[in-house]
């Protein structure tokens, strides 16, 4: 049996074989810890060093910008209550919107618990917050913002440059959690006008277990998890080197990709939207038309639960319903709530996500396995 | 020319080609995300399943004791400060020991700037914690006990099975950070009666970047970083699968590997201190005689200082003056000076640590390049 087609890109990507070329000597060859002075220590340094000007590059940002973490939701905790506590005596107000990923979500919450205040911002019927709303949040004693970059579940895309410009003016530190956008759409940390940003290895084709969190310089932050004095005193723990080489490979990569092959993935997906709205009669699209991931088709299909569509299309298609997270989890998505999604339309929502591996073949091999199965249970 | 010798072991081991194997399909083939509920995340969370029993028996804990963290440091903050958080309605005094890693030493000295009252325990001229010192620290308010299993920088152990007789007839929880210990010497949380162990994957044959905590049943934890429900609740983040196999298969290596080895390892250890000794008078043993870690030698050479020491021997032999971590700073470690040596001495130690790839023959040579560059300084 052949292995199911994988859409589920927005859940993780292979590793590129390019990065895997350049993380094998370090899996095999240079050990050193990097904080070791000699030889061996240097070799290691020197390899956290370009990786760290690699991914710098990608973003616009400056390599001393760059600090390594463990994964993405390392990176959001660091981001949200390093400022939070660094700036705990100047305000205790935060803001964030009701689509973040639990990794930013959760953070705020257990600030909350803490004794900040947290006010967040609603979206409208495609997930997108209005920047009017969040502009009537702000108060004095507002310290940070954070708004997600592009969202995981359905794709879309966040007016962060339109917030910034009202964070800027008022001081206020904008973080946001660009793990699903690195890589999909153009990433710059100032035309977005950001002092903190999430990336995350797994989600552009280099490993699980490395993020990375860009903090603008002069960005008041303290440490969350602490220890010694690594990655600016910012996060302790001896660097990841073979998976901090390997970011860096994947940032090189996803820097010099042609921007015409983000444009196939875009069509790719299309054909996928068309095929299935073509066969299925109410087929609804979760997420906004434009504003968009050029990967993600986030679709309702009517009279059916989503997972029992994807069981049933197991053998042919792999695809999630909604955030790998909370796969386990019955209940409907939080985000398509937010989004004042009825509860039977979000429960026929199946995320498909297509990733530069990609192929028409496939798409149209996914479209008739899915379109058959809905048939199969609505029959 | 060669590489230098290797003796900087206690900093980081190079991956055991077993360990680089295991890994290369999770890095190439095997890509899903454990939580997604298609083939591709099964296939990777029964790989996750499999090292967490590769750990589990290694201790002799049970797998669903073991959480995976990004390194040993994460592990120790979640230890101590997921500790001190979930009992803070109970008590709020914590012990620690004067010698502990940075990655121990500073998420006490956080719960300290938040209000919680810490004891640190003193030292004796080996670098151990005198038991009696720790029982008349215990207190009604006390929490959490914190000591580590084997000093990084000396090799003693600890007399944590004493500990864990106290701590257990009063219901306090024991944490011992056993990144130096395990795979050196038996690490077994039955036998030394601990509720919270730490260990590293980079200090026995494992990559960077992945770190465990044993977490015995029913103890008290909550996490300290925040965001989805990986790891039972208490380590959010998709987890790192190729180094968490990486570790599993370590783990398995080092179970299955026989005490000779170790006996060997001891044995190269002691002639590299008996041709030192028996060269260069004066040369001072820091560390237990005894009670210390098989590979570990740290030896003041009198009379110079340990750095320029090393410099000379740069391209002969890689070792340390103590912990990786502060190879930057210029002041003598403190973990000698909590043993109360003195300046001049400090300044002279020289960490040597050996593993299971060192040979008689590098042992010979490595012996020779360092007495020959003392001569030189001291001439």
């Amino acid at each position: 049996m052949n292995a199911p087609i994988y859409l589920d890109y927005n859940a993780t990507t292979p590793v590129d074989p390019q990065v895997a070329d350049a993380i094998e000597p370090y899996l095999r060859q240079h050990f050193g810890n990097p904080s070791s002075s000699h030889v061996y220590g240097r070799n290691a340094h020197q390899a956290v060093d370009r990786a760290r000007e690699q991914v710098a590059r990608l973003i616009g940002a400056q390599a001393d910008e760059i600090i390594f973490t463990g994964c993405a939701t390392e990176a959001n905790n660091l981001a949200i209550r390093g400022t939070a506590r660094a700036l705990r005596d100047k305000g205790r107000h935060l803001i964030t919107s009701a689509v973040e990923h639990p990794a930013v979500e959760q953070p705020f919450q257990r600030l909350s618990e803490d004794g900040w205040e947290v006010t967040i911002i609603p979206v409208d019927s495609y997930g997108r917050v209005d920047p009017a709303k969040l502009s009537t949040a702000l108060r004095d004693d507002t310290v940070l913002v954070s708004i997600m970059h592009a969202n995981n579940e359905v794709g879309t895309i966040q007016p962060v440059e339109e917030i910034s410009a009202m964070t800027r003016a008022r001081g206020i530190a904008l973080h946001t959690d660009a793990a699903q956008s690195m890589a999909k759409i153009p990433v710059s940390v100032d035309d977005l006008g950001v002092d903190l940003l999430t990336l995350a290895g797994h989600k552009f084709y280099a490993t699980k277990g490395v993020g990375a969190l860009y903090v603008r310089r002069d960005t008041p932050l303290l440490p969350v998890l602490v220890g010694a004095s690594h990655e600016a005193g910012l996060r302790p723990g001896t660097e990841n080197v073979p998976a901090i080489v390997g970011l860096g490979e994947a940032a090189r990569i996803a820097y010099e990709r042609e921007p015409e092959k983000i444009q196939e993935l875009r069509l790719l997906r299309d054909q996928l939207h068309n095929r299935l709205a073509e066969a299925i009669p109410g087929m609804q699209l979760n997420g906004h038309p434009e504003q968009r991931l050029p990967n993600t088709l986030n679709f309702s299909f009517p009279g059916v639960n989503g997972r029992d569509l994807l069981a049933h299309a197991a053998n042919e298609v792999a695809a999630s319903v909604g955030s790998a997270c909370h796969e386990d989890d019955d209940t409907v998505s939080g985000v398509l709530g937010a989004m004042g999604i009825e509860v039977d339309r979000a429960r026929g929502a199946v995320r498909l996500t297509l990733g530069m591996a990609s192929t028409e073949l496939e798409i149209e091999r996914a479209s008739e396995a899915l379109i058959s199965a809905w048939q199969t249970i609505t029959s």
